[in-house]
């Protein structure tokens, strides 16, 4: 009689999640919060005099701020009043918190071994189907979001303090903190120097870099770490996104280490410890958070592609991080690697993946680099740049990076829009697809076609 | 009793094409046909006096011909003498028949519905487990090539008896009909011209496009079409390389047309006859033949992109034709369509997809991509120039098209090495990837490890 009565529960549950789909909440709830940043933006008090922004533009900041890419057409500090800078900052952290909340309802619905309803406070709330678990659930992330950016800001305010006046300070701690946790990469520095003048500070280098990894690494690995106690424990997804971060931040930063060693016009000229300092900035930011510590103009055509690839792969799923997602990418190496020594299943550290996950991963990557030249095809008729350039704008504007060789403010109208669109796209695309996948796998069509093999390769 | 038999000899013939793994041989084989081409190129009366090639030149000519790619590092015409022009002849001619006959037994091996096996000939040879039914093929494969090849010859040679003194006419006419149909893309005209003196000529450019479509097109479909009369008989892998030939054919014409209409270096100058030979010419002839009749230094940006998407689509399974396969192509779109309306099924023309040909096609696509973007990485250290010419050549040389930017002869030496094993590695690779797929979803593994799932997008 009990476990009946679960039963009906969990099915109740299920359909109604099917109803409201999360995704297209999302892609709602972020349309209308892009529409009153855009409002706001365009109000006479949100910018300096003489800086009035079109439509086009605010729609442009708007959109990067909410979707906290961290694009920017004109440079925050010069063009905002201080009601702007805080308009664009409250729309970065309704922004990641939305999407946090809303990939971890997307997990939740999706996978049962993710590591979230094994353990006792989600678990009992969902099998109990109270809106009250779920209001624990969005309880935890901000508190947590909050008291890690308080964190952040706390230290930055007190590094800042020896360069700024202390409201001055207060204010750049608590701005750059939200910034990085959201892994939006908007800074108020002035005249799109970003963090260029900290490219040596280890304090300003270590916490924003604390912050874009925390905020980046996603919801269900902070909430499996903070419940279980053994490593051991951990689940799949956990041990993956942790060693695809460590992984990919020490290949990063060699790479970036490596390739501008010598280039006078970024690592050239610094000491050692700059140069550690710098190529770590440069290794870890691409995924997804968007500042820059060096001149990104002067970096060699190979640290650009590093920095594609990074900004392509992004962070970890239910986070503030873009991109295709680190299991995405450890997924289809796995898969690959099992294909050349012809093996039909996928396992990793004694656990077999899921076929359909490994299909999703795959369709979501192809999908995602359609999207990318897709949209690259349009630029390179509308805009008069370099393909790198171009390509490294797009792949940035669909990671949800920020990082830009310069083309931003320079974009055609048309580009400005395609780019705009892009943002969005990059944003809730993944998940919107993620989620798409998972309820097409639990449908039964009604009749099926005859099978016909055909042959590819 | 005599289905028994059938069984047993059934199963004997698989036992037998996996020890001998056809891919496999096929890479052997190659390997050896390009390094005793590499030594025929070296040999003093192969080049003309004061060219004497450097073994990595040779080593890139030879690959270049065997994988009938038609990158050079040095003008065919002006370097080599007849001797060394026929020894690339003949090298084009048995790597392209290699590589389709290696195809068909790959094909063979690993479809039953693909419009082979459905038909007499090849259907009762395989029954039959007789060698007489794969000489057979063989046969028919040889015999059509060399009949195909034979009119375009003649055609070319009455052409181009227009131009050149007889003997020399029928020679160009042999030449460049072997090298079209079997999507080669080498010419003898000359100072790197190509077809560049025949933009506008209705002959010349209607044969060799009709050639490499042929050649190109697989001889799977080519078996299908002969031994049915009816359209609607067809197999599924018939009909969708069809339709995505002529789709693409047309796209890319009008594409191309659109593009470089006004372009001073391209179309801009020439009648609207010309114009349209010119966009026709290389709108089909990036898919991979590889000849080029406008200046492509003068390309546009957006027209080079279109040219590297086709160059990585390729042409038909089975064929001489090299890219990641039109078949390819068509399924992902279709599987992402149905992943979009949220069905499980992949269907299109009353038949349904197979999962495990899905899950080949992502596989294939992403693992290409991942090649070309890694090689693409390494010659941004080594060579300098800018990155679309670095990814168009990589492009070109991955999907066995041989059109470049410019920048093959100045490579640098470890960029001429890259190149040449990318070569062999666009020429190989995708079908050995393919054979180690279908081999791995038919085996079983002794013991599976437990599911978990990973979140991902
Ligand atoms: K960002
Ligand atoms: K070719």
């Amino acid at each position: 009689m009990v476990q009946g009565l679960k039963k009906i529960a969990k099915f109740k549950l299920s359909k109604k999640l099917i109803r409201i789909n999360p995704a297209q909440t999302l892609s709602l709830g972020f349309l209308i919060l892009i529409l009153v940043g855009t409002l706001l933006l365009m109000l006479p008090f949100a910018t300096q005099d003489r800086h009035h922004l079109s439509f086009i533009d605010a729609l442009f900041q708007a959109t990067s701020a909410v979707c906290v890419t961290g694009l920017v057409v004109v440079d925050t500090h010069t063009t905002f009043t201080m009601f702007g800078q805080i308009v664009l900052m409250v729309l970065i952290q309704i922004g990641g918190l939305g999407f946090m909340t809303v990939g971890i309802l997307v997990a939740l619905f999706l996978g049962k071994n993710i590591g979230l309803q094994s353990r006792l406070m989600i678990q009992e709330s969902l099998n109990q189907l109270s809106m009250e678990g779920m209001v624990k659930l969005v309880k935890f992330v901000i508190g947590f979001t909050f008291f890690i950016e308080g964190i952040g800001a706390v230290i930055l305010a007190f590094r800042f303090a020896q360069d700024f006046a202390i409201p001055k300070a207060i204010y750049y701690g608590i701005f750059h903190s939200i910034s990085a946790f959201n892994n939006a990469g908007f800074d108020i520095m002035g005249d799109f120097r970003s963090m260029t003048s900290y490219v040596g500070d280890f304090t300003v280098i270590m916490v924003l870099t604390s912050l874009l990894i925390i905020g980046g690494i996603g919801y269900t690995v902070v909430l499996d770490i903070v419940r279980k106690k053994s490593i051991k424990k951990l689940s799949l997804h956990t041990k993956i996104v942790l060693i695809m971060t460590v992984l990919l931040n020490v290949v990063g930063t060699v790479l970036i280490f490596t390739l501008e060693y010598n280039n006078p016009g970024t690592l050239g000229p610094l000491g050692l410890k700059d140069k550690l300092l710098g190529a770590y900035f440069h290794g870890v930011v691409p995924r997804t958070a968007g500042f820059n510590s060096l001149n990104m103009g002067e970096l060699t055509l190979s640290s650009q592609f590093v920095t594609m690839v990074l900004m392509f792969i992004g962070g970890g799923s239910g986070g503030t991080a873009g991109g295709i997602k680190v299991t995405t990418v450890a997924i289809i190496f796995l898969a690959i690697w099992a294909l050349i020594r012809g093996k039909e299943d996928v396992n990793t550290m004694g656990r077999r993946l899921p076929k359909d996950i490994i299909y999703r991963a795959f369709a979501i990557t192809v999908y995602s680099t359609a999207v990318v030249f897709i949209t690259l095809f349009i630029l390179t008729i509308t805009e008069a740049a370099p393909l790198n350039v171009i390509l490294f704008e797009v792949i940035s504007a669909f990671g949800t990076v920020g990082m830009s060789l310069g083309l931003t403010p320079d974009l055609s109208p048309v580009g400005k829009i395609v780019i705009t669109i892009l943002m969005f796209i990059g944003r809730v695309g993944p998940l919107t697809i993620a989620f798409a996948l998972a309820r097409a796998s639990k449908k039964q069509p009604p009749y099926r076609y005859v099978e016909e093999k055909v042959m590819i390769g």
